[in-house]
């Protein structure tokens, strides 16, 4: 086995669909292509997700590796990303419209709305065994300039899709962050009533 | 049946896991509790999303119908979605922490985070037969004062969460909207390369 399983690290409080514990986020990729049809599949998960007045803010741009924009796409990211990038099959960048379609009116939710499509791309991901590795680190203002991105449109996040490959390819440093992420109680993230949170 | 079945009404360019189709956000809802065990799978599922640095910075306060916060929660809300809200079993603020907890820098993706959490919570609902809809329309500055919300988290959103009930109880207005909406062609939210989407 490649991939350690997320089901054994692992645990909830509450019964949940296995599909969200499988997800995480790996960084060990094989530098195979995925295929069109593929690809799209994710596209359409990120499709069906909710937003405000169905408005459908998201707009995704993407770069596969075998085509003229792959090298554009990985110089934006952040050189600590673009170590284990290289071996992607796809990198995106997220966009969302941040005034509504109809009357020009500033969106309150527009980021919000673009965060839960790229989950269905991301759950997506996973129920097919994909890498799907969501990103923060990469140049925000390039990617808006060479991708000739409009000023409505806010630059949101980047996101590496792969085949899974062989951890041990990976840096040191990052071989031993390659493992299923835990999380925090339950009680440090909800509370019923007004804000209870203590400090972390 | 009481709903639309939305794998009816919807179809996909390309195969995806079917409970994408499947979840929609309806209004009706039939006035009664879900457990407590039940409204904590829903935070079950959003506490596994990813985030920055797994940075978990998504916070949920929440007040079931039978308790005392109902009306403040209620309340919050714009006129329009308090009148089909009254018969949820839950309402829940969601916020997004703006800084690292680490070292107080600002997040750039907190509110894309969020959005992805809340995505899996919804997820959540639609696998287990409830009422999850998501709400951009209440007053933040209100919810941010009640609540007690600091000033270093943003007031995302509001969900409501329900047990389905019968449409036929929602006002005319409403009732004409309780269907399982479409969406846009996929060539109008994805591209490869460069920003080239024509006017909607």
């Amino acid at each position: 086995m490649i991939f350690p399983d997320p089901m054994i690290h692992r645990t909830t409080e509450y019964p949940i669909e296995e599909l969200f514990l499988k997800r995480w986020s790996p960084r060990a990729m094989s530098a195979e292509s995925i295929s069109h049809k593929d690809l799209m599949s994710l596209f359409e998960a990120a499709r069906w997700a909710p937003s405000t007045y169905n408005e459908q803010e998201w707009r995704f741009l993407y770069a596969t590796r075998d085509s003229e924009d792959w090298h554009l796409f990985l110089e934006l990211l952040v050189e600590s990303n673009r170590v284990w990038c290289e071996k992607a099959a796809a990198l995106v960048v997220v966009l969302s419209h941040k005034i509504f379609a109809a009357n020009g009116k500033p969106n309150p939710v527009h980021t919000f709305d673009v965060g839960a499509a790229f989950q269905n791309l991301s759950l997506q991901g996973t129920a097919m065994g994909l890498v799907v590795h969501g990103m923060a680190g990469f140049a925000r203002d390039q990617a808006r300039e060479r991708l000739a991105i409009p000023e409505d449109y806010a630059v949101e996040a980047m996101i590496a899709i792969g085949q899974p490959g062989d951890p041990l390819t990976l840096p040191d440093k990052l071989l031993k962050r390659e493992k299923p992420s835990s999380r925090k109680p339950l009680n440090q993230i909800v509370c019923a009533g007004k804000f209870r949170f203590g400090e972390d």
